[in-house]
């Protein structure tokens, strides 16, 4: 059994923590933080974990909440995050960072993304939170850096085919769509209902934020440096990302011999479906999970592979994966807490 | 440990109960059927299912069923149910019937409301499967028939009133909103998504077939004949059930009276929560679970009190309290496989 | 041709009217305020208008818009309101109201229900928009107080039977389902998409603010006074009230006598369906537009009648009926500008 | 005046082109067909159109309503389509095809991804009715191909840029979004609300049949075959295409100079807008329209351009491209009946 702490648990990541928490069998949550909700009953800010959490929020002490726990989920805006991460880390805790300050290991690369990084020193030291690619290296991980929602789907739809040099590493385009919960709980225009309902758009084409991540993983496993366009859009849903990926085949294969492939690779990994030939994957069919459902299509005509990789941006793509990565770090089963089956409809 | 039939997996009750048995720690399901599938694996009709079960849609052959399974949750339209029911009884297996085969007590208003009853003698022996109100009877039931999702969400709004002798019981309106699973997944054009999608409308006025049911459940606790105006609307989202009820008050009670009334009423219930003085219900915030959340607000005014009832119409209103009756009758705690928070957003 | 202006353009109300008014054969838009947006394109705000509007946000200055305008339309949250419409008056504009200022005659009430009111004068003066009521008072207005979105719903549903004496006046049940756009465009937490999809709640209970404004209608209409039970609920979907509507019969008609009497009652109005018997209406039915769709059913068994009275929230609850009281007041066709059909789906 | 018939009403298609006809200035509705529900009145089929119509759904008889109409619309599943199209040519109708089955010019193609042609000669006759493209041609056409949704899309987007050779015809990625009104009305599982709900999906990847229509238009443009990838997906929202395409470019041109190319080439089109740099497109801003918005970035980084083009299905995408077909053959003014701003929200 340990104890964990959710830092800022008032955003839509804080409340998916608390959710599947909540039935995590060998975690206890002991402390959680909103600057918004201080003295507040988290069951007060989110109603549906009434009768689940007898906790009041609290300002961040980190001293108290280390006092406390063992672990603690940091799901704070980027830069807030970094401001005390240092802290929980001299005290003792291990960290579970779902803000973006310590996925990016090149420092330059995130301060032209972000700004000023004020702890430099531990983007070395932090770990990748991507199971399926760095299992072993998150096991005795301090500081897990928890991927960021889009890169995860990426990521995973997209390692088979570099780590088998089977795609042409500049032809890789990305078109990604999002459930609404990515953009937040700010409150923005954008964000209200009558705006984002019956709407579709694409958003941040070719700057957003999650791009250098998604190079950096691509690359790493490619062993050179990949460049990829990336666009997001917003989709009128609660949950839920679906990537569509193209790439240029280097080898020609059918989809039955990619699939192939991908069942291979991620034959032992708990956390993802390789759907057969002729289905592919719905964001509707891995709602409240950690899982990654991908399916694809090698197109002879033109040349491309085109694969779809689907996960619930709240789950695999947050507080899901965090999780996993609590699991990893602390030895426990590494499905502890992430078995239930997908809400459907 | 328990072996469960589903019999009449097809549909959305049935994959509601698929998803709550996957995670029940003392139930197997070791049969599912379907006409429609019959041959093909669950997991190819409900994709979501994928890695949870590895079961093929049979007919339904009772003897076959029977020697496998201990109960059976028949998810059968009404009609289709009773002609199986009796012959799985013989069979020695228990049965939780979610149809409305065995909801109503007497013959007459069944065949009244449906048609013609073929097992006519089963009315009286069967338990009407609302824990709250007959949990002792339901622990030894050999048929349980399952409530239906509105006269769930009213009963355990109006019990604490009726049993009290608060309101008057001419008085009653009820005005009901449910989810589109409500209306199944059979082909009609009135579920197509576009004609639900930024729709909303009454239907069936003062003759939907859940009012006799209401008004049976109404009268027994209030042991007087009760008649109410009950009218169910469609809600454009997958799953939820609130109803709005309204009665004339005899006491003059305040909010905060008949609030503690309610959670006297309810105190030792692990499934219902009563709202604090001020705060409303949102189906939102049951999603997925097997909880009821009541509100209300005593209008000095006009004398009537507003009851706001809200249940998941898949879980509390349908496979949940099937689960939670599963439970009741095999010794289980109640709230096995039932307990996972509610999924918000 | 009639030059308006429209007062506080970037709320909902605001987009509405200019939808409707680009359409108008006999209206142009001259000036539209905004406070929040001053000094930026009307198109940049709302995209949808690009190319129907070049016209930028201005401040409020009575004398320059009362130079250009005839008639200005105040899309003002209620105090903001009534700060500015006696100036325009006095100005020599014709006022078309959309706030609740100047909708309930009685100060006392206004004041009981809002804040104090300073321009008390203007209540007696200004005229109640509903035009299937008060058509000819409306065309001799200076002020129209253009009605609240539920009080619309509710009178037009009831106005026949009230004044056919044919309802019990203190047994009225008013439960009202409002789209979204009805909470408005400012930023709530509670207006953000992930909270309001997939969710329905109701609010208010006993205390909206509508709720005077339903009583004095009815009060007026059935010459004695009259007192309701109203409770409002948010639907996830943009556009759209529905409300069921109970009450007792005192004469025992049958449902096709009553919709007979509706038939005549509403024979000559532009924008009234009554639905035949055994048809009801849906929100989807009159998107866009300035119908209200009106079906109803009197049951024999309660001796209640439940009618359902449908309209756009933002159309004949809002703007399309601002639009009505325009062409009324300019003596243009009634209809001019309100004629396209409904967006289906 | 014109008088007009719908071939195939009681689709979404159909009641699309009524909505827009009832308010188009010089046409006329003198019949309907519906096999499905003949003899029923248009508007108890589609409650929407609810005193605009009094037309009562016909069975196909040629001669009958080629001696009524002067312009017959065709909206009818393809191969249907050709059954009658003939006919009504002989019987000295004028035709504006919603269906697929003149489009292809190449009739291999056609019957490669559809069936057999049985009127191939008039392949060559019929005229793609994308204005922006063929508008001369168009307006002698007797017998008018109008364009499936996703290719209208596409072909917008892209057609400034390959006049202008400014992409490599090779690398040419388009992925679609469609909302479900793109599924038709017919009955499919796959449609019903809870299907599409809270879901998102990719299909027909790599055989999608707009493929050849949209490289059959793309090459025509270019003057050389191009082939492109091409995914649909079902967005779950009533209306709207939104399009996102990606091609390297050849000249390494800004977004701003790109844009001003695009300005310069749609400068005189009434339903065209180009966006200003920064800002991209949404469905919900052209909901019920015959606009298409277009909004674009040149990123240097990776050297593709990525066009967005957002248009209503339903409309440009269907019924209002056939109605500016109907105005360019019969000589009105381009955007009679087509005038009506976006219904936003």
């Amino acid at each position: 059994m340990k104890n964990v702490a959710v830092v800022g648990a008032s955003g839509y990541t804080g409340v998916e923590l608390l959710r599947l928490l909540s039935g995590h069998p060998q975690a206890e949550v002991v402390a959680v933080t909103s600057r918004q909700y201080e003295g507040e009953s988290i069951s007060r800010v989110f109603p549906s974990l009434g009768g689940y959490f007898d906790l009041k929020c609290e300002a961040i002490n980190v001293e108290s909440i280390a006092a406390r726990a063992d672990v603690v989920f940091t799901a704070l805006p980027h830069k807030s995050a970094m401001d005390v991460i240092p802290d929980f880390l001299n005290a003792g805790c291990k960290i579970i960072d779902l803000s973006a300050d310590y996925r990016l290991r090149d420092q330059q690369v995130y301060e032209q993304w972000y700004q000023a990084h004020t702890s430099p020193d531990l983007l070395t030291e932090a770990v990748y939170g991507l199971p399926e690619l760095y299992r072993s290296a998150i096991k005795s991980a301090r500081l897990v850096a928890n991927p960021g929602c889009y890169p995860t789907s990426v990521a995973l739809g997209l390692a088979p085919l570099l780590e088998g040099q089977l795609i042409a590493c500049d032809s890789i385009v990305i078109d990604s769509k999002s459930g609404t919960t990515g953009a937040g709980r700010s409150l923005k225009e954008g964000s209200l209902y009558c705006e984002v309902n019956e709407g579709f758009k694409a958003y941040s084409i070719a700057n957003h934020r999650h791009t250098p991540e998604i190079e950096q993983t691509l690359s790493q496993i490619a062993g050179q440096s990949i460049q990829v366009s990336f666009t997001p859009h917003l989709l009128p849903v609660d949950r839920g990302i679906l990537s569509t990926i193209y790439a240029s085949q280097t080898k020609g294969y059918s989809t039955a011999e990619i699939l192939n492939i991908f069942q291979k690779r991620y034959a032992d990994e708990p956390f993802i479906r390789i759907l057969p030939e002729g289905q592919l994957p719905n964001i509707a069919y891995v709602r409240g999970t950690n899982l990654c459902d991908i399916g694809l299509v090698a197109d002879q005509r033109t040349g491309r592979i085109v694969i779809v990789s689907v996960i619930d941006n709240l789950c695999k793509g947050a507080g899901g994966q965090a999780v996993q990565n609590l699991n990893l770090i602390c030895g426990f089963d590494e499905s502890a807490g992430l078995s239930a089956a997908p809400l459907f409809p």
